[in-house]
């Protein structure tokens, strides 16, 4: 443990960035919509029968993550239909691929049922399995006994 | 797309990975606390005054993490007091790290105030900022557009 976290009563929390995600995406209805939409799902319809959550909540989850930036919606018209609308992720979307990687590596080692879990992600090129890993911007990997957590510019000090 | 998520209506998702992590950590006063056990929290005193959450939803936590495994359940005795419990992170809740950097990852990038965000997590071998990425086990990095889903060995029909 280093310093900062060994004065962990000397700062606050207030400005967290994992507690402000998950203001964002923290609702599992959220979850499960944002899963379908990196599986592909667009419509309304997919997503509904695809979440398997109820169309209240679909539709609530939508109109949220489009006001917040993470889906983006676009009209569509079929011959002879009104206009609609589909969702599509955003780059700020696309961006919580790793948090859903995450999640779903930790429910495949811990949370599988005995048959094993159900999908398999992989690298298109290598075919190899892809996981989120701790890597710093030198390229190594970082065990968890060796990240270290230091001040960054809006640490808050404790009033 | 590859051919798997071209047939999402073929499968089911009733036992989704990420779903069932989200189950088991998927409250917000659960991510708190154990953002503050990764700081070094062991004791209920500490994961209360830190986690910024109201005691009785800090003892449900603590209890429902240990009953879950993330976190185990320690006896210890100061001088002259009764024999209290601290609770640290498991193997299966220290597992959880990826999820909780990518979060922070997240939350960093695209909801910090103009300050910038509070932490740096950095390599302590080469000071280097740290991040969960996907990475294949052939060691490639993965963009998204590379990331294929496949049949795992659990994969349910649609019904």
């Amino acid at each position: 443990m280093n310093n900062l976290l060994r004065d962990r009563d000397g700062w606050s929390m207030d400005n967290c960035s994992i507690a402000r995600t998950f203001e964002i995406i923290g609702q599992r209805s959220a979850i499960l919509v944002l899963r379908e939409a990196f599986f592909g799902a667009r419509r309304f319809d997919e997503f509904a029968r695809r979440a398997g959550v109820g169309e209240p909540a679909i539709a609530t989850r939508l109109k949220e993550l489009t006001a917040d930036g993470l889906l983006e919606r676009m009209p569509y018209q079929e011959a002879g239909q009104r206009t609609r609308y589909e969702y599509r992720l955003t780059m700020k979307g696309r961006a919580l691929l790793p948090i859903i990687t995450a999640l779903r590596d930790w429910g495949d080692t811990w949370a599988a049922d005995p048959a094993g879990p159900p999908l398999r992600a992989v690298h298109r090129d290598c075919e190899a399995p892809v996981h989120a890993r701790l890597v710093c911007d030198h390229g190594h990997d970082v065990a968890p006994g060796e990240l270290e957590m230091q001040a960054g510019p809006g640490l808050i000090e404790a009033s």
